[in-house]
This record gives C-alpha cells, sequence and structure tokens, in this order.
C-alpha cells in the first residue's frame, strides 16, 4: 500500500518550525511495518492544497494530513477537503457537542469561531481526538483515502497511535497486531551493530521478524518489529532473536525498551536505598542535567559540582588541589569520586574529568576523559580518548560517565572499549 | 517566482532523521525575501525521483534538490536529473581532478567509487562545493531551473549561502543585496511583541524593511530584513527601524545579530576581569551547561552547584541549613548566592532557586523562581511564579537566571515583569 504524509501550514512551509510532525509519523509507520513513500509540504492556501490533494489522491491509496483544523480563517483542511471530494460541508452536531463540553468542563463558553472545527465534509468519517478541538475524519479523494489529523503534536500523537495506525494496518491487509522490541546501547556504532547482528532475523520461528536501527549518538537504538495474529505468537517470534542480541551485544545495552539508561541508574540507586553525587569538568552540568531534574530523583540526588579548572573542581570537594598534582589522570577522578562521596553524604559519587586539547575545533579535535566512581563496593575507574569535536566529546564523556556508572551499580566491568574511543 | 525544495533520501522520508535541512534552506529564503512554496520529499527510489522532477518542474519556476550526490549505488541524483533533463551524464574532469587533490591532500587515494561523483548532466552549470566531494550542478528540467544540492548540513548551507542564493535572486529578479538585523529577546511573548511594534516598518525611509519573528521558548528572534543595491543604503534603511525596536523592547533584549546572552555575559564579565560561580536547584545544571563549555569559559568559570534539596544547596556552599528555615525565598537566593560567591573566590555569583509544585505535570503546573546575584556592586534578587509543567518551568527558571545576571552585569534592573511569569 501506498501511503503518503502531506503537512500543512505556513510555520512549516516557511521552516519556522522544524517538521518533527512528519518524522513522528513516518518512524512510527515503519515501526508497525508500513512505509511511507511520499511526503509534501504546503503552506495554508488554497491553490497548492488542491494542487496538493490531487496529485497525491492520484499517486498514493493513504493519505495522512496534517495541520489545517484550526478555528481560525486560514485553516482550510475541511474546506479543500470538501472540494477535492466534490462534496459539501456539513455540521457535525456530535463534535459540536463535544466541543461545547470540552469548553463548559473549563467553565467557558466555547467561542463562535470553533463552530467551524466541527464543518465536516459530507460523509466523512470522525476520527476521535479525545484532547482537543480539531476533529479528526477520513474521506476519499479520488481513489486515496485521506486522514485529516491536528498539527498539535500531542494530539497528532494519539490520534495516530490509536485510531489512524490501526486504520492503516487494516487497509493495507495487514491484519492482526504488532510488536516492537528496542534496545538501547552505547559503544557500539551503527555499522558494526549490523554487521554484528544482521542474521539475527533468521532467528524468528516464522521468520517474520524486521530489524533497523537508529542512531542517536552517542547512543543506538535497535529495534525489532513482528507483525502476527496475537501477542503471544509475536513474543515466541521475537523472543529468540531478542536473546541473540541480548547476548551479542552483551553489557552495551543501557536499556530496553521505554526505558532510558538515566532509568536503569535511578531505579538501581532506589533498589539500594542509595543516593547520587555527580562532579564534572567539560561536561559542564550536562551529567546532572540528565539526572538531577527527573521525577523521583529529587530525594536521590545529592550534588553536582561543576568546575572547568581541576584545583577548582578539587577545591570544591574538599581536596587540596596540589595534593594530586599530576592533572587529569584515574587517580585524580577516584580521588574526586572518594572526596565528593564524603562531603555529600551521597552513597555513590561519579566524578568525569575531561582534559580538552588546544586549538581548533574540528573532527580531530579530542579530550582524554577519566572517571571515577566511588561506591559502597569501592572504587572504579576508567580512561578513554574520544575524538569528533568539542561537541561530540562532551556528549561521548557524559554518555560514558553514566554507562560507567550503570555498569558500576550492576556488577560489570565498567572498562570495556567502546567503537568511539581512540588509542 | 516559485520555488520549490525537494529532499530526497530515505533517512529523510523514513523520519530516521529530522529533516533540519529543509527548515535550514526555507528560513534563509525568507530572510532574503524569497519564498518556499512547495516542499517534497521522497526516498532513494527511481520512480518517486522521475516523477517527483517532472511534477516540481510543473509547478515552480526554481527548485532546489537536497541529497542523493554521494558516491555509493543509492545515491541517485544526478542520473535522475540526466534522465529529466534529457540528456546523458558526462564526466566532468575538473571536478574528477578537486576530488583527486581532496583525498591526495589527506594522503589518500581517491576510491573509485567517488568517479561517480563527478558525472553530471550534459551541459550542467557547476555549483562549486569547497568543502566536500559531492559536486552541485544546476540543470533546466521542463521550464524550471533545478538546483542540486549535498546531504550534509554543513556543505549544503556553506552551497546555499554562497553559490544558490545569490542565483535565485538574480533570477528571481530581485537585484542587488540583502540586510539582515536579528533581535533576541527574553520576556516578551510573539503577541505582545507583534503588538508592539507591528508599526516600524514604516519608519523604513523608503519601506523597503520587511519585520518577522521566530519564537524559541523562552526566547524570541526578531528579525529586520531589507534588499537594495548597496549595504550603506540598506543600513539608513534599517537603523531607524532598529533603533524604534530597541527602544520599545528597551531592555528586554538580550542580544542582537550572532551574539547570545550566553556572549553577553561573558564578555562582560571578561571585560571586568570577574569570573562567576552559579548555583542551581531544579534547572539542575542545565545553566552551568550554557555557560561552562563555552570557548573562553574555561578562566572564567569557576564553579557550578546543583542541588535538588535546599538544605543539601546549602550546605554545598558552607551554609548550615537551619539558620535560613525558610525555604525557598529570595532572602535564602541572596544567601546562596553570597556564600558561594565567598567559597568559590569568583566576582559574580548566581543562584537560581525553586520551589517546585507537587502533582501532576500538565500545563497548570508550576514553580516558584527564587534568584540572587552576589557581585560587586551588592546583592540582587527576583521572584516570580513560572507555569507550564515541568520542562516549561525548568527553561524559563534558567533563562530568567541568565537574564538577571546580564541586567545585573549591565546596571539594568533586574525585576521588569515578563509575560512568562504569572501573580
Amino acid at each position: 500500500m501506498r501511503i503518503e504524509i502531506l503537512c500543512t501550514g505556513d510555520e512549516i512551509l516557511t521552516g519556522k518550525t522544524v517538521n518533527t510532525n512528519y518524522s513522528h509519523m513516518a518512524q512510527r509507520l515503519e515501526d508497525v511495518g508500513l512505509s511511507v513513500t511520499w511526503g509534501t509540504t504546503v503552506g495554508d492556501d488554497r491553490n497548492s492544497l488542491v494542487t496538493a490533494f490531487r496529485q497525491a489522491s492520484e499517486r498514493a491509496d493513504s493519505v495522512i494530513v496534517n495541520g489545517g483544523l484550526g478555528p481560525t480563517v486560514d485553516d482550510l483542511s475541511q474546506e479543500v477537503a470538501g472540494q477535492a471530494a466534490g462534496v459539501e460541508l456539513v455540521l457535525n452536531e456530535g463534535w459540536l457537542a463535544r466541543m461545547q463540553e470540552y469548553y463548559s468542563r473549563r467553565n467557558r463558553v466555547m467561542p463562535e469561531v470553533n463552530r467551524k472545527q466541527a464543518m465536516l465534509p459530507k460523509g466523512a468519517e470522525v476520527i476521535d481526538n479525545p484532547i482537543g478541538t480539531a476533529c479528526g475524519f477520513a474521506v476519499d479523494i479520488g481513489s486515496a483515502r485521506f486522514y485529516f489529523t491536528p498539527g498539535v503534536p500531542r494530539e497528532l500523537r494519539k490520534m495516530l497511535e490509536e485510531q489512524i495506525v490501526p486504520r492503516l494496518l487494516k487497509a493495507s491487509g495487514l491484519q492482526g497486531v504488532t510488536r516492537m522490541k528496542r534496545f538501547h546501547s552505547f559503544g557500539i556504532g551503527e555499522s558494526r551493530a549490523d554487521e554484528l547482528i544482521r542474521d539475527v532475523e533468521s532467528l524468528a520461528p516464522s521468520g517474520g521478524v524486521k530489524l533497523g536501527f537508529q542512531s542517536h549518538y552517542p547512543q543506538l537504538e535497535t529495534k525489532l518489529v513482528a507483525r502476527g495474529d496475537d501477542m503471544d505468537e509475536l513474543e515466541r517470534e521475537i523472543a529468540p532473536v531478542a536473546d541473540e542480541i541480548r547476548r551479542r551485544y552483551g553489557n552495551f545495552i543501557v536499556a530496553e525498551d521505554n526505558e532510558s539508561i538515566e532509568d536503569v541508574i535511578l531505579s538501581r540507586i532506589r533498589e539500594q536505598a542509595g543516593s547520587l553525587a555527580i562532579a564534572e569538568m567539560f561536561t559542564s552540568g550536562n551529567i546532572a542535567a540528565r539526572i538531577a531534574p527527573l521525577e523521583g530523583a529529587e530525594t536521590l540526588f545529592r550534588r553536582g559540582v561543576v568546575a572547568r579548572d581541576l584545583g577548582n573542581l578539587m577545591n570544591s570537594v574538599g581536596l587540596d588541589a596540589p595534593e594530586i598534582a599530576d592533572g587529569v589522570s584515574v587517580e585524580t577522578a577516584s580521588a574526586v569520586a572518594g572526596a565528593l562521596q564524603t562531603e555529600s553524604g551521597a552513597s555513590h559519587a561519579l566524578a568525569v574529568l575531561v582534559d580538552l586539547d588546544e586549538g581548533e575545533d574540528k573532527m580531530e579535535f579530542g579530550g582524554n576523559v577519566c572517571i571515577g566512581i566511588a561506591g559502597e563496593n569501592g572504587t572504579a575507574v576508567r580512561q578513554a580518548r574520544l575524538l569528533g569535536g568539542r561537541q561530540w566529546v562532551r556528549l561521548g564523556a557524559g554518555e560514558m560517565g553514566l554507562d560507567c556508572l550503570r555498569r558500576y551499580l550492576l556488577g560489570l566491568p565498567v572498562d570495556e572499549r567502546v567503537d568511539f574511543e581512540k588509542h
């Protein structure tokens, strides 16, 4: 089945807003085994919309239109949909009542302009939007089915998930349910991951598992997707593949599915009735900022310390800087972590020290990273050289610091070599 | 002139990569007074590319094609361009020599596959790419001029700026040069900014200044664009408009043009031969992370301290927590800033304390922000209530902290009410 996505609105067309609705929709369709074949972006312009609807209807079987369902005069989707489908707009009393209720629950009267949001092409199928006033709908234009969705990301995502994807799966003849399994790893580059596990799909009993990667440096996401008649069957299909990926990736998997490395760290510390403190140099608070603001972290995160200068950092945890005068080293990292643990009273302390290169910020620019962890099972250290420019070094050092802490908390070796480090 | 953007590549089509190349191109064209009328996204698929080229050539005068100029077999742009233009591909000896030189400068031999990158449609105009091996080119397809650009963002941006924009301006009959003036502000929402300055365009002597906004919460960017025959004339055109914007926005302008609020703060501290320390609660290191990693900050940024608990934060700057037991307040913020200034030896200390609401993370969720600054001109404090959910509060509190510091350093009042705060 040929599926297209048609995004409307001047904000998107002019680039004022980066089109993350598009990438979200396309990814979600890929996740369930559907594919987008074409993307179109047009502004709030009647002629462009008419042409875009017509051309999409000639190329595709299904078209998801995003945006243009709002109450203002530049929201043209219903009107142009009616025109393209050759039908008039009629008031949907059910949706009008829903909107009036929506407003009255908020102790407000529905503004008259919102009435426009209940005007749908005659014969359109209503697609529910339980969290907003923009009414989704589906209508045939030419031989293609058009699905109209709101531009507000939260509303779009919910409607896509609960309403559009099931309809598209049905229309595409892909019956049944979809199961996705995700692995988040740190330390394996996409090309090596591909070499490492490209043959695992064949381990699925019925061969119905599709493998995919998505790189978000420094993490890599590995996805398995299967579709079938029931979830138990899919579990059996995916399980041997997932097990083999776990075996091959080993300790490099930092989290699975909706968990993050931060979640894993926090829940492990919580289980141990522990607490955490973090000392940083060039990462400059980025590591603390990934942990401290999370819900539940307020009671576990004791202290973060940032200094660009090693002497300042040491002073700030009560160390006499000249005592250890050999600069950034695993010994210093260990000393800083130990002192921070004592000073803060936290059960665990992480120190991520970076000795940055001097000179121009280019691909060859790098830094030496020294990581120290002090915890209830003694001290652990890790050293690595990272390259790729200032931003890359900062991201890599932060991730490596958190990953070492995760490994320490889980009793895994902290010093397994990662693909991003250089000798 | 009707301009279209056509993005190619499976990574973009499937949403694996968010299409920031599109938004960058569209924004830059808007900046110089050109408009994009249509955007298309297709994958590395011959049939889709042929159709997309043909349809774009029927709608547009100029088309920018992005991606597909690489050396691998799935890079199809030259080939399909030749097919659509009805000409064969011929080897461009000049570009081949450029690539060989590019590799030899890096002490490498050009791989044979790269030869493909020098195969251009016969009669194509070469468009220089001084920083990569993908050769840009322009060719007519139907009655439209197609400009082919590389997918690598750095290469695209340079080519767009130096090669494509001038050609498009010329083709559109928009002669001369473009001058853009940008203001970055904090505290004025887009709708109020629009009310406040919507009439300022009329102050341009020849009426040739165009006003635009781009919101990046919590900052707002206000742009003035003028085009004409020479820069001096444009300066005279823009100056009265810019002056009036400065007058109306007043102290809410945090930086102009390519400067950022962080730059303004760092350069002011550098001028005063000063240094900086920052204490944070719920912003969790985000404020330090905006300042400390910048080039030049290594000698000015002394220390950052993060704690989610006020008592912990106070202890970490040497204060006895029970001494000031009234929780988050301007008095506490002032005390923390003062103690941090003393402890760190920095000339200036910023403390941003947040007393976060309890309960569900929704629009009505907020926090009370108390900011304290200790510096060579004594202490300053600021209090505000921010709403909009956890993420919004964190962003707003961080920005307000930096803005208070900027104001303090420039001798401006730190407590002017901003649009985002509630009573």
